[in-house]
Formats: structure tokens, sequence, C-alpha cells
């Protein structure tokens, strides 16, 4: 087998080789086992869906061409991305009711270990969503916030869209997506009717089943916007803050905590009671206390709020065990690989699983439930303490990389950081810098890691080529993680980076907002449901343009996308109006329809479409182009 | 390649040697070219959750034994039917929904074309839903019990199950249900649930998996009685009728038009208006004027209501095409062939889709909509008699192939025909011949048509075999259309093939009903949505013997599962206690801990649980001894 790079980050290289000496499987080695992959799968041509199968349709030609029900493969594939988009929307949309049910119960007294942290971005979703706010009692706002965010889950009548979604784009992009069929009026009901449509002898018409499937990936804005605006509500909006990640943030001297998944309910309180906890950490022999390290989004959540230290991301999770330091992995949500409880299983770490529909064989189950959110954080930590005693101090193994990561980049902070170069128009200086081409457009860059691709490199490539082309960049999700694992979300990463033209912006707004130089070369603005924020900052800029969110120079790119959440995510992105990038192939190139209809036919529908590449210089190029044909269409 | 005998039924055999004569593929033809089927998909190895994918696990034990993200073979297994249960419940709930909503809105005067046909059941159903009635107009109570079913769609409280269900089971079942956390509390949640909690990196642990989809199974029986029900108020509640079932019943005389799929809410307009244009169909030539026959569950619902003529079942839908004088095939949802539009391209037959979400490439769409349901059922019909004027007699072959069937027996047409038997207690009659043996047990028949069986066969070998062996005999779906098709709703059937006890207790039932003769050997309750039926007369017995379902001696039987439906139709089969016999092999085999827990374990846990058994004398033996066992637990 070729000798392949498998990552890019020195501490999960590092790392590998110890798992290799201990003869312990990682992700990397699964995914070696796992070759060669199917190839009718990588196409999208299997399909699974009834007991008379399973189908498959021979890419070439010559074998069969329909499913037995007579299914053709543009309907084999649509279905398949279809429920993709719709299992990706249920996932965020999931923790997204858990936050604003968790409001609810918490303006109904219910919650003694919870608090509204930011009364000003209560009120501020509050008046957004049409609710009065003056002069009413901070918890009342809250649970008619609440209610309304509900709304988006219980309302029957097709033809009202959800509430978040109307007050998160643009009029002229809702108007659009009416027109199409595709603004969701309540995300379970999209969900289960995607599945209900793509069902077998359902809907058998290609272009149909994948805007049900466009519609689904609203669905998912729709939930990721409210888990957004609500956990800011709830645990503060996140400002800019200086911390560290890789996975040297394990300290051996301490009880190490890391907090892995998506949902900041338990993790919140875990960060709040893990200093309580110090002294008897210290008793056990931890001199430095508690020490909570963040990993994939739970990890993003805590870091942009309150400048938790991050361990790594997605796929290099394992690591963070094979340090021998890890005294519990605590996990919460999506993307947590059940491997954890293998690898625990070989040290003295102890995985915990807390909530009730995400259970792990192998693992410890600790239920949580936001009543007894600190008992259970302390529960938990306690379990950590006492895993301290049981270390092998022969085994701990901490690689010693760590970068400075300047986080905490909401909507909110790049808008108030804009404010100090004009307090009475904070978006004018950010558009006047794209008028004269300092700043040639915006990416995005989120989604994943996935095998497919060397670890965090892409990510990288692209966001290093695009800032020398005066591109501003955001990040999130594993994508964030990986730019600080990596460095770049520092200043001199921007001075090392940057275009002219950019480098001026970053350091004159840096320096305006009392930074001593620029900002960061990358953005860090959270999670993967964060990637609202950006959106959040691209409707403020057509807002005042007043054009549409596929006017402008925006781009999104998901170089190592993977997860349904993910599908999900580029397709909202797509149907928001944005040049969508994948570096992974998505399982679609089965149906030449298909790919021409998410690739060129979409262009016209939504002014957004994928741009499928796996090499991230040629990604790059590709992006930079469609930022200057979008920015031709401005006449600039 | 050997020769098989695809059909037990005459007409489709028949059919097929037509369709092979001018060269078109079926159905069947696709079987065949799908051979070999996937291995890895046969035995749910293969996982497609994530783009990291495809990964297969091997089942010898060589190859890889876990996913990239580290997910095993039970976790893979158990996701996939999980999946394949949500999917199930959000088709037959979106069906529900769909009469609920109309219901709503012909309470809010928006329907002209419908009323309440049936408003003693109507009050039946407000009473158990605890709505109040007395003295109320019928549409107020219309509108409450709408609001109420809706409320199942929209409740956010975890721990309130879903009305219908509670106002469905017997108490302790709904208690064991309670305890084991699977009783739905909302069905579009709990189908979303079900996808977020299998994402990846979600849940791991293959039982809590699987009890999550039992969940979703229960809210498929949710959204089936609720879809019975108020199908029944709409439209009215079945009694006995006679008509006639197979090809047979297409006249080449007449402008004939078929309904297929299964939503009621058109079909029955269709049905009415269906005469109002004969005279138009007489004068382009069809002197028998406008003949509406049915074909799958959109068949049988229009069949048990109101006698219309059944063509055939799913697997042979094709065939009735390939007749050459069917002048149009209207399509509603579900198990609708894709293939159908490219036979009727060989052909003068105007294949008409007509729900905005289920399209068919080829086919031509009539957008259907309730405010202007008469409107669109004459566009249709109209259509046909064009399409009638286009027919090539040449081609026509119609097969001399038709059996009378009495069908229509809902549960309250059961308990009325017992009533005549004894008025004061009609359940009397029917406990006394189980006490006394007379009636060994009762087995409910349903589910699909297979290719991997030989369509019909297994249903007729088993119900003779229970018939023989005095066991009282239910069916709905494809099964019921099956038995129509060949003879067995005759009292022709009882007499040659039901046991001494059975055919006296027939007997006597059918005397005293006014009927010449016995009741027939099958007792066709409806749609595949009707299993709700079977389960209400089952809960009557019950809640009478003061026992839970789990107790009774009923059995459940699949012999050709197909579809999700069919997945989450013998899943909460399974839950609500019955032993529940699968003729195909569930895609499961790959995990001998998930075949374990549901064909062992779920023993214990829920009373019921799978029989897995392909040969059909084989499985009629195993439920027989199931039944057994169940009178030997009540001390028969």
């Amino acid at each position: 087998m070729e000798k392949i790079t498998v990552s890019s980050d020195p501490a999960a290289t590092e790392m590998l080789a110890v798992a290799t000496a201990a003869g312990i499987d990682t992700v990397w080695d699964r995914h070696r086992m796992q070759q060669p992959q199917c190839g009718f799968g990588s196409l999208g041509l299997c399909c699974r869906i009834c007991w008379k199968g399973p189908c498959r349709i021979d890419p070439f030609g010559e074998g069969p061409q329909f499913g037995i029900c007579g299914a053709d493969r543009d309907t084999i594939v649509a279905r398949h991305l279809a429920r993709m988009m719709a299992a990706g929307a249920a996932a965020h949309s999931e923790h997204g009711r858990h936050i604003a049910l968790a409001i609810l119960h918490l303006s109904q007294g219910r919650l003694a270990d919870y608090k509204i942290h930011d009364e000003a971005k209560l009120l501020a979703v509050a008046g957004r969503l049409g609710i009065a706010a003056e002069g009413r009692a901070v918890l009342d706002v809250a649970r008619d916030v609440a209610l309304k965010t509900l709304e988006d889950f219980q309302n029957q009548d097709d033809e009202t869209p959800c509430n978040w979604i109307s007050a998160s784009l643009p009029a002229k992009r809702i108007d659009r997506l009416r027109q199409l069929g595709v603004l969701p009026h309540n995300i379970d009901a999209t969900v289960a009717r995607t599945m209900a449509r793509t069902h077998v002898g359902c809907d058998a018409d290609y272009t149909n089943v994948l805007l049900g499937g466009i519609r689904a990936a609203l669905a998912d804005f729709n939930g990721m916007v409210l888990a957004t605006e609500l956990s800011d509500a709830l645990f503060g909006t996140p400002s800019p803050v200086v911390t560290t990640a890789n996975l040297g943030v394990i300290k051996p001297t301490a009880v190490n905590v890391a907090v892995n998944g998506h949902n900041p309910l338990l993790s919140e309180v875990i960060c709040d009671v893990a200093h309580e906890m110090d002294a008897e950490a210290r008793a056990a022999g931890a001199k430095d206390g508690v020490n909570v390290v963040g990993i994939c989004c739970t990890g993003n959540e805590v870091m942009v709020r309150h400048g938790i230290p991050l361990a790594t991301n997605y796929l290099s999770q394992e690591m963070a065990i094979l340090t021998g330091a890890l005294d519990a992995m605590v996990v919460d949500v999506q993307c947590i690989m059940p491997s954890l409880a293998r690898v625990a299983a070989c040290f003295h770490t102890q995985v915990v699983t807390t909530m009730d529909e995400n259970k792990i064989s192998g693992a410890t189950h600790v239920s949580f439930h936001e009543e007894t959110a600190r008992e259970t954080a302390r529960r938990i930590i306690a379990l950590a303490i006492n895993a301290f005693g049981r270390r092998d101090q022969a085994r701990i193994h901490v690689p010693d990389v760590k970068h400075t990561a300047i986080v905490g980049f909401s909507a909110e902070a790049v808008i108030g950081a804009l404010s100090k170069l004009d307090a009475e128009d904070p978006l004018k200086p950010l558009i006047d810098n794209i008028v004269n081409g300092n700043i040639q457009g915006v990416a995005l860059l989120g989604g994943c890691n996935n095998t497919k691709s060397t670890q965090d490199e892409s990510f990288q490539v692209i966001a290093k080529t695009l800032a020398k082309n005066n591109v501003l960049l955001l990040a999130t999700g594993c994508g964030a993680a990986a730019f600080a694992k990596h460095g770049l979300m520092t200043q001199e990463a921007t001075n090392l980076y940057a275009g002219d033209g950019l480098k001026a912006v970053l350091t004159a707004i840096g320096r305006a907002a009392g930074l001593d130089g620029p900002l960061p070369l990358v953005l860090h603005m959270g999670s993967c449901v964060d990637n609202s924020r950006a959106v959040a900052l691209a409707t403020a800029l057509a807002d005042k343009l007043g054009v549409d969110l596929s006017d402008l120079p925006v781009v999104v790119s998901a170089p190592e996308a993977m997860s349904e959440k993910a599908v999900a995510i580029g397709t909202w992105a797509l149907a928001a109006g944005f040049p969508t990038h994948l570096g992974t192939v998505p399982q679609a190139g089965g149906s030449a329809n298909v790919v021409k209809l998410v690739t060129e036919d979409a262009k016209g529908l939504f002014g957004g479409y994928f741009l499928v590449e796996p090499d991230p210089e040629v990604a790059a190029g590709k992006l930079v182009a469609a930022i200057k044909e979008k920015r031709a269409g401005l006449g600039l």
C-alpha cells in the first residue's frame, strides 16, 4: 500500500506513531482497511430503501439500469442525497430544539443551573421575531422567544414559513425561495416529508426530489440559526478571546476533561463547575487542578465563548485519549467516534456518554438532564478525578504542539470591531473596502474532516491562497479548529499570508479595536451550527446594499465535508445563493443529471451552486474566480 | 438461469407472457437483472451514512470489522433498520396528516367537495379522544378531532404520549411501552429524532438505537390509527360488500381508470364523479361508460368502502397497463412503480401523478388539492376518456381472470356481525369460541409483495394452513389483495379450507348476519394503514378479558414484506406484543446481536418478537405453535 500522509497536523501525526507502536487502531487504520470502497455506493448508485433490494445501477450502462421498483439512476442518487439533507436537518434541529426547550423550562423556573447570560441578545432576538420586549421581565421575553421558536417545529400550514428563516435572510432571498417552493414551514414536518417522499414508490422525479431535499436543507438552516442565537442568549454572544489549540493543551499535571460533541448545554456547566473541584483534583495529585479542553464543536462552543483551549477536531479525537493524560472524555451528540470506548479501554480514560439517545457500547452513561445539570457535571468531573488516580505515568505522551488562537468572532463581534472605524455606520468600512478591492470578497470555510483528505491540509492551502488574493476568511466547525490548531488564527498569520489589501484592512480594524496589530487571518465564528453567523453577516451586508445574498462576492468551502449535517449545510449555502466548494466528491457521480442540476442549473435557480474539487489549489482558484464573477455582477 | 415461477397469480402470469412477447421489461425482469444482489447490503453490513464511506463490514470476520468512524456491525445494522422504521412512520403519518388537515379545512368551510359521511364514527372517535360531542354541530366536533390529531404532530413534551396511541391500545400495553421509553410523544419529532440519533457519531449502542426505532414504529402505528379512523369518519366505515378482484375487472368496453397508491382523498372523489361522466365516455365509444378499478392500497380503500373492483396488487401493477385496455392510471403516494411511465409509453395509457411531492419523470402531473377535488377528478377522467380514443384494439388483452370477493370487515363490521349472535355482548361469542377451541387464535396477514417470493403464494399457503388449524384470518394491504385475487375471500373458500371449528363459527356468524352461508375465509380489513383495525379488534378483546395484547393468541404475518412501511408495521406489531412472521429475511443478518434482540430478547421485553421464515409451510407451523404457546399462557 502506498505510503500516504494522513494528517497535516504534527500533533496528530506524532500520536499516530504512538498508536501504531501500541497496536491500537485509529480512524486512519479503519480507512485503510475499508479500501477499496464500494464503487456503487461511491457513485450513489446503490439503493437499500426497500427489501426487494439492495439494487445497484451499472455505471457503465451494461448491467442493470433500473432498480427492481423501476427507479432510475437519477431517482436513486437524488433520494439518497435528499435523505442525507433530512438527516442533517434533523441533527442540527434536535440540538436547536434542545436549547429552545431549555430556555422554555428556564422561563418556567424549572432550571436552577442556568440563566440568561446575554439579555441584550435575547432582546435583539425577540425583536427579530416580532416579540414585544420593552418593560417586560427577561424570563417572560425568554418564554415567548422559546414558544415562537417551537412554532417552527409545530406549524401545520405549508404556506407559512418558519419564523426563524423569515427573520434571518434578506426579503429578496425569502421571495426567491418561496417561488421555488423550498421555504420550510416546519422543521420536523419537512424532515418527515423528505423521508416520506423518498419511500419506495413515491417521488421519482429527481428534480422534485432534490427540491424537497433543499427544503429540508433550509430547515437545517432554520435549526442552526435558532441553535446559535438561543445559545448566545443563554450562554453569551462570543467576543474575541485569546486561547490555545492542539493536543499540547492537555496538561500532564492536571485532571484533564475533554468535552466532545456539539451541544453546549452540558459543557457550559462543566466549565462552570470545573474550578469548584480544583481542590479535589489537587488532593488527588493533580497540581494544576481540573483542566477542561474541547474537541470538535462542543469544543468550539466553549472556546469561542470562554476561551477554553481546543484539543483537536473530529478526525483526531482518538488521539486525545492516546496521550495517556486524558482522564475523561465527556460526549454529547454528533460526530463522536464509537471507537472512543475501545481506545479508552486501553487506557485509564473514562468515556462518558450523557444523552439518553446517544449511547456508546462500552462507555459509561451518565444521563444528563438540565434540571440537575450542576450535579451531573460534578459527578462527571468526579469520575475524571477518580480516573486520574489510575493513570499509567509511563504511557503519558502529550505532544508539545499548541498554537495561540484569537477566536470568538460572532457577527456581533465583527460588526463591533468595525464600529471602531465607523461608529455610525459599522458596515461602511467593510463595504468601502470590498468596493475599492482591498477586500475582494468573503469566504466561509467550514465543514468536517474526512479521511479521504489529508487532515486539515486543504483548509490551510485554500485559506492561504484566498488570503493572498485578499479574501476575508471566516471559519466554523472542524475547519475553524484546523486553523486554530495550525496557527492561522493569529496576527502573525495575517502578516505572513494576507495580501496587501486584506492586511491593511485587518490591521486598521485590529488597531482601532485596541489590538496591537491586525485581526487574525481567519476569524473563528464558532461551531458548525454557527455557520448561521456568517449568513447573518452576509445578510447585514446584502440588506445594507439592497441586494440579494447571491449578488455578494461571498463563497463557501467545505474541503473535507463528511457528515450529513455538512451535506445539509452545503446545500442551504447553495440555496442561499453562494458558490459552494466541496472538496469531497459527493456520492452522486452516478447521475449526470443530478450532477448537472447542483453544479450548473442551480446557478440559474438559486444563484448558488456546487463547485466539486478535491485539489485544494485548484479549488482555491475556482473560488477566487467565483468571487470575481460575483464582483463583476455588482459592477466591481 | 434457473426457470422460476414469478407469480402464483394466473392473470399476472398471463400478462407476463404478453410483456415478454412485446419486449417490455417488468419488475420481474428487473429483479433478474439485479441478481446477484449485494451480500453486504443484504446482511445490513453496508453503511452510507457519511461521506467517509461507503463502509462495509466483512461478515466472515477477516476483512474490516468497523466502519471508518468506528461503528461496529451491530450499530450499522441497527441504524439502517431504525431509519427504515422512521421512513415508514413518516410515510404513513404523512398520509394521516393529509386526512387530518382535510378534516380541519372541511370544518372551516374550505372544502366544498367533501363531507363527513360517517357521523357516528366521528362521534365515536371524538369520545375516544376525550372530546365532548353532545349537542354540538358535526363540523365543530370534526374541527376538534382534527386539532387533537394534529397535536400528535406538535406536542413538545417527551413525557406526554400521543393522543391516538393512548386512545387505541390497552392501558397495560401503554404502561409497558412507557416503561420501555418507546411511547411516542409526537410523530414528526420521533421521525426527526430517529434520523438525528442515527447521524454519524451519535447513538452507537444497538439496543438503544433499536428502541429508538421501535418508538418510531409506534409513531407509525399512531399515524396509521389516525389515518384509518379519520378516513372512516370522512368517507364511511367499511361494511361487508361483494365485489370482484383480479385483472379481469378491466372492461374492454369501458373507459378504464385505475386508482393506485394509498391515500383515499382523491380516489374517493374519482369514484364519486366517474359515473357523472359515463355519457362522455359513451360518446367516445365506450359503451359501458367509465369503469374505476383499484390497484394496491388506494384500491383496497375504495374496495372496502364502495365495492370498487380491485385490478391487482403491488407487484403486478405494470400488468394493468399491459392489458392495453387501461386508459388512465391515477396515482397518489407510495408503492407506485416509477417504471409505470415507461411501460405506459408503449401504450395509450395516461399515467397521472397527482401529489406535488410524488411526481414521476415521464408521467402527466395534475396537481391535486382538496379545494378543487371534483374539478381535478373530472379533469383526470377526461384525460382517460381522451386516451380511450387512442387505444390500439389489436393490443387489447385482458385476462379472463377474476374472483368474487366479500370485503369490508372493519372492526366495527366484525363486531356488528358478532352482535347478531349476541346483541348484548358481541365479543362473547368470539371469546367463547376461542376458549372452547373452535377458534384457536387470530392471524393478521398483511404487508407487501416482494420479488424475492413467488407473488401471493406464501399468503395462500399460510392462510390455508392456518385456516385448517382453526385460526381466524384477517388481512390488509397487498396481502388482502392477494386473497381477493385468488378467491379466498369467498364462502366457498371457507367451506373448502376452514377447519371444522372455524367453519362452524364463520357459518354461525354468517347465517346470523343474513348471509346464506359462512363469512369468507379471510376477512378483508382494508389497506395497509388499516392494520390498525386488527389492533382495534385485539384491543377490544384484551380489554374485555382484562389482559394485555401480548397475552392473546394473536399473530401477525407479512410473508412478502418489502417497504419501509412494512418494516415499521412489523416492528410495532412486535412492540404491541404479537409474534410477527416475516417471510422476507431482513437486511440484518450481519449482526447476530440485532437478530437475537428482535427474535428472542424482544419476547421478554414486549411479548412480541420476529419469526423470520421464508418457507410458508414452515412459517405457518411456527405461527400455529406461537398461537398454542399464547393459549397455554392463558390456560387454554
